[in-house]
């Protein structure tokens, strides 16, 4: 392998790829990144077994080769290299870098012990918006357990339903679900959240339509000069629609705004309770207000006005109702629930889309 | 105690005091600020018995008064109201904080049991220009010791010699000193490096005069409508005049920009070695290179064009020689030594008022 690549380029590349190699990893090449000519081109590849990204980028290919190096040390390296071009040549298994003023030897592993993820030969392909897939799972993934025991709600699951698709995470306490309008296929996929992260990561500036391809077992998203295939959970997903309301005992309408700042100083008192806050939504005031008590510290109340149709309370962790309000795009949100054990929801006004509920605390 | 304040005010007085009354304190009213009505004026304080910071703020005082409230609660709490007019009103120990959305009551501690660090009567006092104890505070502090083993070292040294002050910090492996010019009074005190840390950030934006006054045991900055209050180190502090060279062996002029970069790239192959690079100096090129050996990863030469007198190599510590040369102001170095186990200085070729030494390690 011999060839010239842009500092630039190489940066970038392994700036979208080492993060999947420097997770903890029980092989000693899967801390590596791959590289390889491929078509004129060179590509970067790194993968944690379950995830593997790969970044084509242009380069001057004077000898085909592949090798694989330590991700987190090349990229380290070349982040530190000033702009400009850059001479990578193999010798044995080590990897001559060189700039003016640089001269380095990294010991690479022979590409042939880099463990590759089977290509999807047949299965489902369609397409969808990248800025859109990239908005709804900003707006979602982070509603995803990170408890390993119940495997399938660490999940992002992808699905249509009469011809729509949705993208939906839940932890079993909160649940967020985003409509990514008409798919010409039918999609019932299971995505490891972590995966998802990754893509959002990959897709920041990416504009185009990401290409998207799955069969039973794994999904690739290809992007631009991206790809990242995915292996897919098993289990089924909880049949969780019934679960969002649509009617409500008590509603209040107000401006996102209010509802943040009035949680967030609430939360402040809420430490003792782990969070928990109680919010009042009353009919004749047409506000909503938070009240919460801290023996040692004191006791916060917080108001803001509202449209409000019904009257009651309803507890909610804090925490989850900031995550919830955050993830909104509108100025304006709507907050319905019922009984006091019901599923209560979060909306913007405007935007019908997206849903985002909050299971009660007892209180 | 009744008053109305803005909360502009309020926040930036907490952020200045509250940092010193969350550090670790075994006494619970440590933990708590002191807000107190002085001249129609509202003075907040914390102090950790070592160092005391009071930051004075506008206010429209009805009623004279004072109480202690939780740092942390206060700070977090304060941060999160919208811009305004806030009321502060106390009842028995307890402070009602009040805004048109917010009502909050905060559980205080009365007054008289806040620690009130002993006034200086009788010391000297003289002035130094803002802007250049900051810049100078900012150069030398980081080299400081953290090790409470050998107390002296972790103070910051300000001394005047033939009239001259001059500030100095050093942890025994390498040292910074910054003359600040000619000084009104003679002085010589030991002041800790946390403190100057607290003070650094408080002259922040301050670009006046500040005012310091000290006897043995403390001294008083006073930079506006803050004060900072330090209890002195005890013991003798290192003759270390002796050790900084002024006539050396092997000299090199280069730009900081091409000495922090082969340094840094260097680095990443250093980690086997604890960070220990060996730098050569070579007269007859005309180059400072860095040549770094690690024999899992692989190796590195990095190279910077120099004017360059005698040839030699010296071996140091790659974080501390990072430190040293982001610590200057200029774009091109002065780097020179000695023997092989003599200090080595790094100094600006434009300004003569720094003068940074690093102890080599053994090659």
């Amino acid at each position: 392998m011999k060839l010239q690549v842009t500092q630039e380029n190489l940066n970038r590349a392994l700036g979208a790829v080492a993060r999947v190699a420097n997770s903890r990893n029980t092989l000693p090449i899967l801390s590596n990144v791959l590289i390889k000519t491929t078509n004129n081109r060179l590509s970067l590849s790194a993968t944690n077994l379950d995830i593997a990204i790969t970044q084509y980028i242009g380069a001057k290919i004077s000898e085909e080769g592949s090798i694989t190096v330590p991700a987190r040390l090349m990229q380290d390296f070349v982040s530190s290299l000033p702009a400009g071009v850059i001479d990578l040549r193999l010798e044995d298994s080590k990897l001559h870098i060189a700039t003016d003023q640089y001269k380095s030897v990294v010991n690479g592993i022979m590409a042939d012990d880099f463990p590759v993820m089977p290509e999807i030969t047949e299965g489902k392909s369609w397409a969808v918006d990248g800025a859109s897939l990239k908005r709804a799972l900003q707006q979602i993934v982070f509603a995803a357990s990170g408890d390993e025991s119940r495997p399938v709600l660490t999940g992002v699951y992808m699905h249509t339903l009469d011809g729509e698709l949705f993208v939906t995470a839940t932890d079993s306490y909160r649940l967020a679900e985003k409509s990514l309008g008409k798919n010409s296929q039918d999609v019932q996929v299971l995505i490891p959240a972590t995966a998802m992260q990754d893509l959002l990561r990959i897709v920041g500036d990416f504009d185009g339509e990401v290409e998207v391809t799955h069969d039973d077992q794994q999904i690739l998203f290809h992007a631009g000069d991206v790809d990242l295939v995915a292996r897919l959970l098993e289990g089924k997903y909880p049949d969780y629609r019934k679960l969002i309301p649509s009617q409500f005992a008590v509603s209040a309408t107000l401006k996102k705004a209010d509802f943040v700042n009035i949680t967030k100083v609430s939360s402040l008192f809420a430490r003792e309770s782990a969070g928990s806050v109680t919010i009042h939504v009353d009919e004749e005031t047409q506000q909503v207000s938070i009240r919460s008590i801290a023996s040692q510290l004191g006791e916060n109340t917080a108001t803001a006005s509202a449209k409000v149709t019904g009257s009651g309370n309803i507890t909610l962790n804090s925490r989850y109702l900031l995550d919830g309000l955050q993830a909104l795009t509108g100025d304006e949100v709507l907050f319905g629930f019922n009984g006091k054990l019901e599923a209560t929801l979060l909306k913007d006004t405007t935007h019908n889309d997206y849903s985002h509920i909050i299971m009660p605390l007892k209180s």
